[in-house]
């Protein structure tokens, strides 16, 4: 049980988002970040005669570990939203899930923490495919001048 | 739910920890750091009276947020473990949530984020200090030589 | 002096990019970086009066050091290139320095470390920018499976 | 060059460290991150028959790299300064150096990307062994309450 939800219901101000489905995302992103660090060391850890074919995976697992960890981050703050932001690092994220998804899938039947990782990057993708339009930037709408407190904006 | 245990079952390796233990570690890892940003961000959007005295939290938060990331990779690495590295880290990660707990817990009467932000860094330190003893480098014992792969160590 | 270009050097495989406008770009996201890492804890440190009125820059601060971070590393790893990933995180990062600049720039005026880090942020944006063209994904060419190493690829 | 030395000039309240010090252990850490997550690559697109051996050093490469970036982060706030937290996670970032330098050290005659960051490794040690006593903490200042804002502490 995580704090996600909790931690929403308790942000001062507006989230112009609905707070289960990004609670949904966030955790699913920090769920998918630990399990690449995790999958990348296993594959580390594979014989000698697997590893060489491990490399690619790992290194999608390492981008997929980092971009998941700082989409996690930028959807957890609400202080000043931009939508152009949100939706430009959730796009990389999809990106990087899919490949990384894609990567563990080949080795899926060989090694059992492919197989899982696999899956939470599939999870991911789905999660933030489903987040997207509600994150997308209207275009019109220029933020308000960040010289109003946020509360008081 | 989280890939934490499943992921440590199906690492090729041995881990010289007990998995249970060490993948509620990680989860109270993540967690802290996730609830650690969101209460930042929530002190941020606090009204401009209260927002001056809440700095040093959100510092505090900022730091243990890092922290807690960066021990949480830490931990789910068991390639070519050395104690002395994980020792450290988790010891930091201690000091890191004993000052961010102790700044929330100063603001836990007035906003409900920062009694639920002391709460997850209490848990966490608590986590951590029980898993100290575990990972106390034995003084002695140098790592193997990297040049034996390590399914082969 | 940094070791970016060095290491792009001592590559043992292809870099399909021109590895001084790489470097470049690596080098001025670590520095946008931790230059908003600063200018977030510098606001931090404005009086109580100036505080409440950079609560945005300061949000904007933090996404754009988590984005520049995790943009540097990608572009970092060069093992099994995917386009796809390089790209979309690349424009998140063209997003996010341009977001915070354009924060910090309303506050050059009053606050110096918002002078310095707007101009980072324009630095970041501009070179990103310029890296763009040479990140496009192809479309055709899907990545060669993984199955073969890398050095044999 | 670095914005590092400015953005500690336009800090707006104290810093209790030398300022031309601090910007250069910052620096230190901020490349060593870099050369750690560019090594690790280079590691990874080694031949089939050198990998397996570089398992552990990619391992090394990884924590250094998140423990330097963290480090650097925390180096980088100044706001309601604990040194607690800071000497606790310059001493991990000591070790963690120290470690991937010993690893890189092993492989550095093979390869120049690990002669390079052992190097790098070694200076970011020593910058961090000569902070180390200015980190110190006293044992008994507690920190002011953070009700008062830090700058009317």
């Amino acid at each position: 049980m995580t704090n996600t939800v909790q931690m929403l219901e308790t942000y001062p101000a507006e989230i112009g988002l609905e707070r289960q489905q990004l609670a949904k995302v966030i955790d699913t992103l920090t769920n998918c970040a630990q399990t690449c660090t995790a999958c990348a060391d296993a594959c580390l850890s594979e014989s000698a005669d697997e590893l060489p074919r491990l490399a690619r995976c790992i290194r999608d697992n390492l981008d997929c570990a980092d971009i998941c960890t700082t989409t996690s981050s930028v959807l957890s703050r609400h202080t000043g939203y931009d939508a152009r932001v949100t939706h430009a690092q959730v796009q990389a994220a999809i990106q990087a899930t899919k490949t990384c998804g894609d990567s563990c899938q080949e080795h899926a039947e060989h090694h059992e923490h492919c197989r899982i990782c696999a899956q939470a990057c599939r999870e991911t993708e789905q999660a933030l495919n489903d987040l997207l339009p509600h994150v997308e930037p209207s275009g019109q709408a220029p933020r308000q001048p960040s010289q109003a407190a946020p509360q008081q904006g």
